[in-house]
């Protein structure tokens, strides 16, 4: 992954979102994604780039027995850790280098974060197994549409009005130059296929698919209306049955 | 649907087409496609929009017990039953229209015929209520990609060359005006979650999916190249176990 959210001129901006200030309430799919989380009550829990820690913090409240959360980000982890964090054991590493036995947890949670790993094949391989059976994979990512072409961009007219949003090399996965809050950042495409195949293939059964639309109360927020014209987000449920 | 493939003008160029003149062989998905199909043995077959009955063939030199053929247009069943078709029950309707008792099929299967229903809602509960236990359902449909924008068209430059593949309105779902074969048609857009979750509510679970890419021995066709770089199909294995 990108070293990008250590930047502390990014990190700033980052920070400022609402998504940093407020956590869960403040992300626009968390309406849909907080029906997608199981029973965390005694359960162990792992949880894949964990950013502020908002997601951990939600598992810890709700008794999970045991909350691992990763991040590759030393501010990030410096941030969430600032936080109420009892019950959470917060690592550093990339979630490619991390090492579990087989069968370590009942439920792994990641949100917006691996649309920065290169090797998914490897990482899902390795999420099945670290997973019980019967277990809950429970996810976020970007929305192949919107990964697709790169930029993550609108097309635009010439006296700068949103035209559509724009998709090109949707079958060639791989690295991306996008732009969030202004900052070229590498994140990888990858196809729903891809996705969809890899959960099929190490075991999963797909137990819900979401792609978010904008809640109605946040729909006055600038921008908020736009976000109907392309899916930015695909969240996937899975339960580890084979 | 649409009543376009009743049109004299259309139909010829819709005969004139690879798909339609090679069948399975001429279509640039088949060799996913083909993948995707269950075993015909000895099973009850529905095949929705079976056009020239490529697919309705294919299960009944598969051994098929039964198959029936819907499809909603003279034209398209006139040219179905003028070829081999030994133990095919041709019908022409609407397939939302059918009605079957309860568990009639062992096997639905569609191809590029569900973007054309209006009411998908019914359709699928219809579709899931005539399977037996542990049937198969397999269909594909134009990729909500390729149907949100609505012509279905490439974005040019001012000199002719494509830029990319326009998406916009994804999320508000329903009619589209589309233009095939250059004649303008009504299909319905549908997102990836509504497929996706009517299949999980009406008691499937998937098994496969896939976006087919055009397969290597076809590159060399005029603009085949282009398919890589949007989404134009989304193909659907699903077993009905609830």
């Amino acid at each position: 992954m990108d070293r990008i959210y250590d930047d502390p001129a990014f990190f700033e901006k980052y920070s400022d979102m609402p998504r940093s200030r407020l956590g869960l309430e403040g992300a626009g799919e968390w309406h849909v994604f907080r029906n997608f989380m199981p029973d965390f009550n005694d359960k162990d829990v792992l949880d894949l780039g964990c950013g502020f820690g908002w997601h951990a913090r939600y598992a810890a409240e709700r008794n999970a027995r045991r909350v691992v959360a990763i991040d590759v980000s030393e501010r990030m982890l410096a941030k969430a850790e600032s936080m109420d964090s009892e019950g959470i054991e917060y690592r550093l590493s990339a979630m490619e280098d991390l090492d579990f036995s087989a069968g370590t947890f009942d439920v792994i949670i990641s949100s917006l974060a691996f649309h920065y790993v290169k090797d998914w094949d490897t990482l899902i391989r390795k999420i099945s197994s670290w997973l019980r059976p019967d277990g809950d994979f429970v996810f976020s990512v970007e929305h192949p549409v919107f990964t697709a072409y790169g930029s993550q961009d609108w097309y635009y007219s010439e006296d700068g009005k949103i035209l559509h949003f724009p998709v090109d090399n949707y079958f060639y996965e791989g690295e991306r130059d996008a732009v969030f809050l202004g900052e070229h950042m590498t994140k990888y495409h990858r196809t729903l296929t891809t996705y969809i195949s890899s959960l099929l293939d190490n075991g999963f059964t797909i137990t819900k698919l979401a792609e978010p639309e904008p809640p109605e109360d946040m729909m006055d927020i600038p921008g908020m209306k736009d976000e109907m014209r392309r899916p930015m987000m695909l969240l996937i449920a899975a339960k580890k049955t084979r």
